[in-house]
């Protein structure tokens, strides 16, 4: 399938640094709880977890925010934590306290006799949602594949489920290092075979999510986070259907560490909003593309504060042909009016606009 | 009382950049959980506040990590919101909920009807355990008062609590920037009064927690946190007893802001561990004193890996003879063993001796 079959390729465009007539943007959690016809579907359902193994309903959750905006890319709906479920740690969500795991990892022997999941086998109803979500695009936008960073799937996999001060994988890091370096290689391994599952069923971009890269001293983060990510992106298949897919990078409070992150040789680099997106378009020139750096919060306000920070954002990555992708620094807030967010992916082509 | 009065002035040398034998040490919340005296007094006591609005209790809580440790400082023990409480708020602890406000602040009316606490009246708890704690500390070691940031308190005071997200002080933020600017400015008026209480009533040096100031975007931090703690220094009573007052200010997740803070005229800025202490070295030269940066999860570790760590810590700073608080990047956590936080002091006087 020739790239001019896509519709829309302007976010592939940016990401690989060929020129766009505008910036494109997409959010993080664009399909979600902010939406009423996602808590419609959500509450027919049953769980969340219904719904992201449900191919039909993946892609119906996947599709809904882009009849409402004008978005450059739609992305799998689904949950960080696959991999690990599928690795037989048993995911549930318990009412209100997040995602967590009947049978954390404790010990080298739990760590040892993990397994590296099939993706076709045990994830399939991903595999398969890709398939059904890229048939249901029909080349209007591409798609995006995701997974979560081997440390940030560890750190749920080691404290049995999101944490404050993450004193359970952080001490396996300090006086255990060793039992976790075998679950971060296995979870690279396992990482590698998903992602390019995702790829082959159609995938046309991958993104992976380093949610708490951020929480480490630099020199940790780099032995323990960026490592396991660089071979990641050694391992991906970067073409199909004769196209490059382009892989992004995303340490949520990582881009002060952005030169090392590009060093990877990914394409794509997340800002989260604390980091001043000049400052790292200073350190890190043409290597990158950059994806982000919007406070998800300014979605609170009303339209013209929105569209005067969606220009200061724009301003402060600068003139360019290409190079950016907009989007919200973390995730939108479930509470959030979806009309605000209308105004913000809208003042984004007006204001990103080339030619 | 002449400098010499006290017998270890350490860390306040450090702090004013005058030559040190060697690199003082103390440990962000070293009265607490962790100690199993504190534990025994807490149970006697009743609540977390009976501790802090007893002067006796609040002075033999402070006392009791400086009889374990070999520490350069002593710190008030006391909560950071005892302002808001002052102010009305009704603060109180649920139970594994944290701090809450019975009644936080909605609207301008809210705001506009709050008053200036005089410490003398409605914290005179604090300033009479500060007078205490100078008394039994009997010149063996300087003691640090604090307060919560502007910024940080209105967190607290908006949410109702702690937050995840901070939607509802940052709605405020970008939707109705007066209110906040108005609260701020009472907020920093405040701790104005309430850290010169303090120094009037014996507090040799202070310090600023801005805990969440490094959730804001960059120049968001300099609007709404930085102005106002540059305030605070601009008010405070440098000087007492003869002796210099040194001021910290400590932004978690702030300190590459590090040249802007020390802009603001302070003595010392706290690093938290997710900064690399060489570079926030490169960044302000030798303008400020530097106080941190080991992870605290570095303690769940053995002995050898504290030490080396230590180590670590020290050689990022570099050799130089003075300018350097060791300290955590953060506080130390509940269920650390003692006998580690041992090992970490006594590794810091003996790596850091400079003669």
């Amino acid at each position: 399938m020739p790239s001019h079959a896509l519709k829309n390729d302007r976010y592939l465009r940016a990401l690989l640094k060929q020129p766009v007539d505008t910036t494109p943007v997409w959010i993080m959690r664009q399909a979600g709880r902010y939406l009423p016809e996602y808590r419609e579907l959500r509450k027919q359902a049953g769980s969340f977890m219904d719904l992201c193994t449900n191919p039909e309903l993946a892609c119906e959750v996947t599709l809904q925010p882009l009849r409402r905006f004008d978005l450059d890319a739609a992305i799998l709906f689904s949950d960080i934590l696959t991999i690990p479920d599928a690795m037989g740690l048993g995911l549930y969500f318990a009412e209100g306290e997040g995602p967590r795991f009947e049978r954390p990892l404790r010990s080298f022997a739990d760590v040892d006799k993990l397994g590296i999941p099939d993706p076709e086998l045990s994830l399939s109803y991903v595999t398969d949602a890709v398939r059904t979500i890229r048939k249901a695009l029909d080349g209007s936008v591409p798609l995006i594949g995701f997974s979560g960073s081997p440390w940030t799937l560890a750190t749920y996999m080691v404290e049995g489920g999101t944490s404050k001060d993450f004193s359970k994988v952080k001490g396996m890091l300090y006086s255990n290092p060793k039992t976790l370096h075998l679950l971060l290689d296995k979870l690279a391994d396992s990482v590698v075979l998903y992602l390019n599952a995702q790829i082959a069923a159609g995938a046309q971009s991958v993104m992976v999510f380093d949610t708490w890269g951020g929480v480490l001293s630099p020199h940790v983060y780099q032995e323990f986070s960026l490592h396991y990510m660089a071979k990641i992106v050694d391992g991906l298949q970067r073409e199909a259907e004769g196209r490059q897919v382009p892989v992004t990078l995303f340490t949520k409070n990582g881009a002060r560490w952005a030169d090392s992150i590009a060093a990877t040789g990914c394409d794509g680099i997340g800002v989260d909003w604390t980091t001043d997106l000049k400052e790292v378009v200073a350190a890190v020139g043409d290597k990158v593309t950059l994806q982000g750096n919007m406070d998800p919060s300014v979605l609170y306000a009303d339209g013209e504060t929105i569209r005067q920070e969606v220009k200061r954002v724009l301003e402060d990555f600068g003139e360019k042909p290409t190079g950016h992708v907009f989007n919200l620094g973390h995730g939108i807030h479930q509470h959030v009016n979806p009309d605000h967010l209308k105004v913000l992916v809208d003042s984004v082509h007006e204001y990103g606009r080339k030619t």
